[in-house]
């Protein structure tokens, strides 16, 4: 059998998917060149010079203004009801997201009142009782994990990861589809339901983005093409975050905060009131639900603390509150640090990750079973309060009234919650300190599980714990506080619960916003003072530690991101792009012929290639997909050439034996110069392709020729070798751009950029890549790997080079550097056909770049 | 006399100016050339072709690395000296701050004590008692009116807009000197002082940004370069405009949100912590002066609020809350609509306004007169709680009681401010309704005066004013409370008072953080959801019929910005650049003469001029500044190379009479095709010029010839139409744009972005204008006038052009238009020397543009 060229045997793999694609390009183009007919037909763009044109301008303004007047007054009521749409949205998002919460919540209740009958009502045998504490969370939290493995792994985890990345203009697949949202919602109700210590807030921020693209999907067709926008979804998508946030905790502003804080880089202030809204609108359809199911007299905090207001704290307890948040900061970081060290662990443990990958389940039963068995009251569990549920130990850590002044166990008797603290032997500070250690490992375990999990709620509820603790330890250094004249006003231990809840969840989280969220969940606002410096010092401390567990997230799933620049990093204002840039673009030239194409396609990777004027002038026009050119290539070498060329070759030579053309010359007089895989095609590809060639054929046919076609293939399988010529021929064509969508203005660089104003409009604009030019030649690229490099500080890889920070010594006064100069002057020459300069400065083997 | 042409006479004048920028130029450039060779020399940038490039880039890698390992810790050190330096800096703003704050506040108090111990002193005599009233107030209005006009007028109003401009990248001068500082803070102190309601909020933004300013410039020598960056300066501006709400206040988070909100359009996450620190510091230092002084016991809020927690409001009032919020954004419109009335009053009126003009002061004196008159304790001011100042006034207003309960006068004993609000003849409901409409028009009055003054904290009054009129009302329509089953919770007018505030203040700043803000400055967050649903619909409200106060004045004094895209415009994401672009840009080229540079001059008032490679080719090399450019027409025509000439001229000619020379052909060969001024010049200018040509020569020889020079020049007049001559000469010139500094990558758009997203683009990077290219080739440029214009709608100005709304029915799938298929085809065929298609779709003609 004769031989078919490597390329080919490519193309046939891709053969069905590009040919589609082409009849589509095929028609739009038509499509496209009848509407511009018309248009250019309308005398728009007849002119040449610049005045003209200008006055033609004119005309056209006159000409469709008459049309218009009437068609006005119409798009404007047109345009108003569109107005109403984004109210109507996000009051549709609000409530449908007020609703799932609070089902979600009277649900979670509903499975740990079960949990609590099941064991309260075994209380007689306490095999019995462990059995019934152990199995019915190892129960729920294996058929969430199940459910959502089944149903969509994408449910898995927090989404705040997700989120962040798709709001900076990554399209995560699958991520926001409708098979998510059930798993998410399913499995997070289990999940939850199940007593382990894990949180919603991270998977609502997921759910509510997940409800907006649905129902963005769903008003498409009733309301028109504006649901198909994507920066109008975004806009959605990033208030739907605070609506997560928001009707998680019934903290509207909190919730506006925090998504921003989390999942933006820059925020445009005018998407502000969409959060707002909707985040409002839904913290109070949520909180009336509660309302209405006579749960509240009216609305109220979510967890309504009782501090005193006229005297919130002392100005002398300030330092506490202060060393309060510095510690938080350093178990913040620590708790990153252990997550990132369980999953990277087991990543590691080739056994372990053998045996999970296979019993996917296992690992979650057993983290399940080990919790539960540590957490059982009559055990372990009456050292560390484990019979309380997060809503009930939150409630306790917050209480006005101090546990160590009388003793351990006098005030405790109002409340349920409370004796789950006293222990007849043990002091309350040990049952605090095992609380927070034990509650500090099972969290980060518990947070890795392939589950829908959030691990804001588990670390509040540590940080609470911890601030108790500071604030007991206070309370009995000081028992008639520190207020020296007067009045006596006692310590409030509540206050460094809330101070050490903000504190410990802003450190792992990176944010500022969960003073905010405390208010609002606690209803008082006293502590503001204590609270905000807690929080702003944690944050000191955890960000130079370790990056957000977020972002720490994203690293470890290798999600497309971009790192923030760092506090005060200012030598990221010393390092320019030409010190990072790629130099070695990959482009194609006006005049390049398809073997080029073919061979950048098979060599390299990248998404867009750029396209020069020539390799000459390197004048950058504009940049091509990847698929773009692939359909280029499967065009000139496609089905349909093909086979008018095997018709015309069938034509011509009748029934000859094919086989005597290979002893003519058979390399084609290329109008290109890379013809080193032409001349090893055709040496090699002969012995080595025949044997596959009589399957391919098959398939080949199988896949896109009709039966009739079938038959005058096999007929003309003996011209095989001269296809094999024809598209040594075909490949040296030069390309044909026209049929191609061409992006004429790829964002450009220049090489002065520095990294600081590149990272902005890198994370500004959701760029991908960008081509750095000088005086309209370009002369290298940087992607987002490069930018992510330079901003680690790695200098490993090839080719990118990270200026050393010496660079920060340099000049800043220079904006046209030499080679600009000399650049620009070359052009001058080459314009105005002079000769070289007589300066001896202007070397012209300097002017390379 | 012989003539000099017009050009020079304009170069004369600005000549001595360039001549300096010249030196400095040149000597730039000399460096410049001289580090380029040694760093070519190298062999960084030998080669031409890109593989060898990139080989060449990794001896590049390896070579500075062997040097820089031992200054890479040292430069560690450097770096984290740096960070700390963000630290102190931001704590030296926030303790300046808090100081500036702490002090006004007491000379403020002293002040307004004063006023009330004269007042209260002279009993006896209720025509002396008035005139003390009366006098005090116009005094330091008037003092302050006339001390900031003279130091600085700059310190003038509220300074929010123009800090709004600032950081959109405009460089407003003499904004922030300390000089400006210096009259803001004295004129601020004695406005307030004065006890018109005038506020310190904006004025304090504009404060803290001097101090952030000023601290820079102070630092910068201490600290090194890095106080030199405009890019951190900006971020230090920020956080300054978040420290001057947050100490204000003593409302760290509301002021980090009001500055943003106020001030940013996009917002840096990054900047986040440097505002929320500085703010908590100095908000924090701000209520520990307090403590200090014994005002307080311990840090509270500023005007604490003491409603009952366990149950704020019902359920059932929310629907009051909702109109209250309706209301107050009607009133904040009204209040915008009526401040803006008052200028353009004054403006229009020809005679008020010369009157205004000639004398300054006697505008602030006559409204301090009217203002205070009707304020009279004794007179009007009785029914309207004239004698209270703004602070006691809002204390009452948020008072936990019930005014009207029990009749008007019972409870009013116990603090001497309720008083102020009873009247025996006067229902309480009167007293309230009069203080809302006078306070009205009053501030609206007030913060039109010349002294520096803001509006958020009258507006804040009148809002807790109306608040507690509604709360009120609703209180003797409902004595126990709407709540039906059980306990009985009277209805809270104070917390109405605190709706009303944040939701007045929010609807004319069209602020949504003004709710935040009142939790901080009251100390309690139980009316949550009550103050945002009436934020959000008092902002729904306002923005749909009036720009914010600030933006009102941002256009009154026209400075330059960028109108936000409203809400839900959706038809912004239809219009696209090439409806709204210039097509007539003003571009030289490569082969542009000094000619076509002096007409461009001459003709255009654009700051920048695009460089293109041809105006056949029209490919967008860079651009340039006017300066750069006047620079090198006045080097061509400046002194040196003048003299040069008369001095070659003089050797050549000896002392011949030059004016026979007038009859040989003046016109030069010129390789430019512009001749038409040239001929002009030589016939009209004779004539002309020569009466003017004594004069100029003596100013000419007495700026820059010394006395030697200037009788060689005496001698040489005779010269002076060769001069002439050799001028016309020299400006057919090409231009040699060596000593240019060019841009060589300015912003570009292409013609189908759309508007929504060149907002974006242009707010985003603080844009002036943008070149739109296709397949680059300039086409057209859009300059902040263009995309203003488009987003307010008009479509007056010729030459630009807004699509009318029928465009959001465009298809919007055509990324590549038919111009630049056709475009890139001619592109081709120019480079591959082919002759045209043979298609009749591609009719030459028609890819003009």
């Amino acid at each position: 059998f004769p031989a078919l060229p490597g390329i080919y045997q490519r193309e046939l793999q891709m053969y069905g998917r590009y040919t589609q694609e082409l009849g589509v390009y095929a028609k739009e183009e038509a499509a496209r060149l009848r509407d511009g007919g018309v248009r250019d037909g309308g005398g728009l763009r007849r002119n040449t010079s610049v005045r003209s044109r200008a006055a033609d301008l004119l005309d056209y303004e006159k000409e469709p203004c008459a049309k218009c007047h009437l068609c006005a007054s119409r798009c404007q009521k047109f345009l108003i009801s569109r107005v109403g749409e984004d109210w109507i949205f996000l009051i549709l998002l609000g409530l449908l997201m007020a609703l799932v919460s609070w089902v979600m919540d009277y649900a979670i209740a509903f499975c740990q009142e079960a949990q609590k009958w099941m064991y309260g009502g075994l209380d007689s045998n306490m095999l019995l009782q462990y059995i019934a504490w152990v199995t019915y969370p190892v129960v729920l939290i294996t058929f969430s994990a199940g459910f959502t493995q089944i149903l969509a792994p994408q449910a898995v985890g927090s989404g705040i990861p997700e989120m962040k990345t798709i709001l900076r203009g990554v399209v995560l697949k699958e991520y926001l589809t409708f098979k998510t949202f059930v798993a998410k919602v399913i499995g997070l109700t289990c999940a939850l339901g199940s007593g382990m210590p894990l949180g919603k807030e991270g998977p609502f921020v997921h759910v509510a983005s997940l409800c907006a693209a649905l129902l963005s999907k769903f008003m498409a067709p009733l309301f028109g093409g504006i649901y198909m926008n994507e920066l109008r979804n975004t806009e959605m998508l990033s208030a739907a975050c605070a609506v997560g946030v928001g009707c998680c905790f019934a903290a509207p502003i909190g919730g506006v905060l925090f998504s921003i804080e989390v999942t933006s880089t820059f925020f445009a202030v005018r998407n502000y009131w969409r959060g707002f809204f909707a985040a409002t609108f839904s913290a109070f359809i949520f909180r009336v639900l509660a309302v209405w199911n006579q749960e509240e007299e009216t609305i109220t905090a979510l967890f309504k603390t009782r501090f005193r207001l006229d005297f919130p704290f002392d100005l002398q307890e300030l330092p506490a509150f202060a060393i309060l948040g510095i510690a938080c900061g350093f178990g913040g970081a620590l708790f990153v640090y252990l997550n990132r060290l369980i999953v990277e662990c087991m990543r590691k443990q080739k056994t372990i990750n053998k045996f999970l990958l296979r019993k996917r389940l296992v690992y979650p039963a057993l983290v399940t079973l080990l919790i539960s068995t540590l957490t059982f009251p009559p055990g372990f569990g009456q050292f560390m309060a484990g019979q309380l549920t997060q809503h009930e130990s939150l409630v306790a850590l917050f209480d006005n009234r101090t546990w160590c002044r009388h003793g351990v166990a006098e005030e405790f008797d109002y409340t349920s919650h409370h004796h789950a603290w006293k222990h007849p032997q043990v002091n309350v500070f040990i049952t605090l300190i095992l609380f927070i250690i034990m509650k500090f490992w099972m969290s980060a375990v518990a947070t890795t599980m392939p589950v829908p999990c959030g691990a804001f709620m588990p670390v509040f509820l540590i940080g609470a714990g911890f601030g108790r603790l500071v604030g007991e330890v206070m309370a009995t250094m000081f028992p008639d506080g520190i207020h020296a004249d007067g009045s006596v006003y006692p310590i409030v231990p509540g206050g460094y619960a809330v101070v050490g809840a903000a504190a410990l969840s802003g450190a792992v989280t990176h944010t500022v916003s969960t003073a905010v969220i405390v208010f609002e969940l606690t209803g008082q606002i006293s502590h503001i003072l204590p609270v905000m410096i807690a929080v702003i010092l944690a944050n000191a401390v955890a960000q130079s530690l370790q990056p957000s567990l977020y972002d720490s997230i994203i690293r470890i799933k290798k999600l497309p991101y971009l790192p923030e620049l760092g506090m005060g990093h200012h030598e990221k204002y010393n390092i320019r792009v030409e010190d990072i840039m790629v130099r070695d673009v990959r482009y194609i030239t006006l005049i390049s012929c398809y073997r080029d194409l073919q061979e950048m396609l098979l060599t390299g990777q990248l998404k867009t290639l750029a396209l020069v004027e020539s390799s000459d002038s390197m004048i950058l026009l504009g940049s091509i997909e990847r698929l773009q050119l692939q359909s280029l290539l499967s065009f000139q070498l496609g089905r349909q050439r093909r086979l008018e060329y095997l018709r015309r070759l069938a034509q011509d030579n009748g029934n000859h034996d094919p086989l005597p053309s290979l002893n003519t010359d058979s390399t084609p007089s290329s109008p290109c110069s890379h013809t080193h895989i032409n001349a090893s095609t055709n040496t090699n590809a002969r012995q080595a392709v025949r044997e596959t060639y009589s399957t391919l054929t098959r398939n080949y046919a199988k896949m896109t020729f009709t039966t009739q076609e079938f038959r005058s293939c096999s007929v003309l399988s003996s011209f095989s070798l001269q296809i094999a010529e024809w598209e040594e021929q075909q490949l040296d064509e030069p390309v044909d751009f026209k049929n191609c969508k061409i992006d004429p203005a790829p964002f450009q660089l220049v090489e002065q950029t520095s990294l600081h104003k590149t990272h902005t409009i890198f994370s500004l604009l959701g760029l991908d890549h960008a081509y750095v030019t000088s005086m309209g030649r370009l002369v290298g690229v940087v992607s987002l790997k490069e930018l992510r490099k330079a901003i680690e500080g790695s200098v490993t890889v090839t080719g990118v080079k990270v200026r050393p920070p010496l660079a920060s010594f340099r000049d800043s006064g220079n904006s046209t550097s030499v080679s600009e100069v000399t650049e620009l002057h070359k052009l001058c020459i080459r314009h105005r056909g002079l000769s070289l300069p007589r300066e001896p400065n202007f070397d012209d083997d300097m002017c390379g770049i």
